[in-house]
């Protein structure tokens, strides 16, 4: 299986990326990795790793999306860049996947317009994992569509049920709605339209999920609007960051907190390591026709490498066509409402 | 000044409610606190602290709403609860402001009805302080209106604007607007309106603020619709919250990590104070004819204390007499858009 990497996108790209992607190689010897992006800076990075596995290959693009184009007029006019040429890739069918630690918005727009939706997908969302006190929260959508109806909303609910499923290995997601009560009638018309939607289907439906119900694990999916997704999911990154180097700023100020932190210091791992996005690697963007897994800008070569485990897991398992065929089934519910 | 308390409202009424109104009795000893609620209990409540200060009298209210009560049908039917008549005590000018630790929605709803809005005003809105590195930011709304319009969220930066002067006493309060994005451009259709009106405006606008910025403090006051400030103000408390419960039950787990969470213990005391609501006591609903102070449901004395402090401060500074002459002045940008 191949998958198509951006190996101009991120902070830390090439030099990152083009590192994740030859250990992935080697960790997936039966599969293929074609990096897009300029060749010669390419191949800059692989020399600097000191070997070119036989199933890695570069896909010339001369052009690159900085993170301040906007989004979707840079795909109309970069078409060269190595988001644009790494998601036509995957629309020629001349890979399964495409992994991009780039510009989300661009990516999303280029997998939007080149890939289109998959049959039946009203919108495509990006479903990304929450930390809860017992493990991960996907929260779907978290900036892919800010303008939801309803049965978007719903579709959410069903794709990040069977990626939860074949991916993490939960047999039965509880999925719920993020809205401003625990009361069914809670919340604005989008709320309340979609609460109804996910009631009536063959969803785990756990209904209306709080904003401090996510931490505690509630659910194992939380639908919600793009918007909404994408500040929650800042405001947390920051908010956990600031809180943690606020304790350790705070305890070196005196000599006695500084030698309990020193001490304390293994409490704080298990945290570290759910907050740690490098760990999931990226987070899919579900609905589009083709895998299109979507990487932090910070992302360095571990996060890569997690990134394109993640691409050939949704494509081995064919994520999507469970979706297709998931959706055909619901198809009587989400039709009535649009 | 009079300030009417509802003494039937919060998790630990009446005992808590009346405790920190007879405290609050006594730092003020020229004002005047109502205790509305059920007689008997609240006298109960009275003998239990040891003392009725002549500032204190009793103003009896039957029914109570409880907090899994509809909020807007239960303050129609139960029109001799603790909460109505105490916004009725306002609404008849008999006192200046009412605090409640009661059911957030009745509240609302109670106060939008018997109080109804300033001159100018459009829609209410609860302006609650998130903790940031250095201090506080005020978002507006968390709760109020969960069907913003521009205006609303224009309206919403002077309400604060006027009240972080006069009640935090910062002087050009910097406002940002909520947004998925920093560029001017970002948005959807609500947030992309409502730039436009506070660019326009006399506000000291600072841009769009995305979600992690909120705790570096790049604004003292962010303005959002209420459906995602609510979402917003729970996520970020369950997520503090569950961040020092996690680290205290690893430090546990081990002896010497233990032994530094013991010594570490003072490096986390500024951070619980910032996430301390009981310092704040309550948070306005800003933009109803009289000054309304809802508190936390677990609200205890000293949170009561320091609501009707809040409250006594409103009243004193005229902050709705500076509301309605602010809006007057910026009618014009804010009349542009419906």
């Amino acid at each position: 299986m191949r998958v198509a990497v951006d190996a101009m996108g991120g902070d830390k790209a090439p030099h990152e990326v083009v590192k994740g992607a030859v250990r992935a190689s080697q960790q997936f010897p039966d599969d293929e990795i074609l990096l897009v992006g300029d060749e010669k800076a390419i191949h800059r990075e692989l020399t600097s790793c000191g070997t070119t596995p036989r199933n890695v290959t570069i896909h010339h693009a001369p052009q690159v999306v900085g993170m301040d184009d906007p989004a979707t007029s840079s795909i109309r006019q970069k078409i060269n860049s190595s988001i644009t040429r790494s998601v036509e890739l995957v629309a020629k069918r001349e890979a399964a996947a495409v992994v991009s630690a780039g510009h989300t918005g661009a990516t999303v727009a280029a997998a939007t317009l080149h890939l289109r939706t998959l049959k039946g997908v009203r919108r495509p969302g990006i479903a990304a994992p929450f930390p809860t006190r017992s493990g991960a929260c996907l929260v779907i959508d978290v900036g892919a569509n800010i303008a939801c109806k309803p049965v978007h909303l719903f579709q959410y609910g069903v794709m990040a049920t069977i990626f939860s499923k074949h991916i993490f290995g939960i047999k039965n997601p509880r999925v719920g709605l993020l809205n401003i009560g625990e009361e069914d009638a809670k919340g604005n018309d989008l709320a309340k339209e979609t609460f109804g939607l996910l009631s009536d289907s063959d969803l785990n439906f756990v209904g209306n999920v709080e904003g401090r119900e996510i931490f505690d694990g509630k659910a194992d999916i939380v639908v919600c609007e793009g918007f909404v997704g994408n500040v929650l999911l800042k405001f947390g990154e920051g908010l956990s960051m600031g809180i943690l180097s606020t304790i350790k700023a705070e305890a070196m100020k005196g000599f006695w907190t500084k030698v309990g932190l020193f001490l304390c210091k293994p409490a704080f791992g298990p945290l570290r390591a759910k907050m740690d996005f490098t760990e999931y690697g990226g987070v899919p963007l579900l609905g589009v026709n083709g895998v299109c897994i979507i990487c932090h800008g910070r992302s360095d070569s571990k996060a890569i490498q997690n990134a394109i485990r993640v691409a050939l897991q949704l494509s081995k398992n064919k994520v999507n066509e469970h979706i297709i065929s998931e959706l055909d089934k619901a198809s009587a519910p989400a039709a009535n409402v649009t």
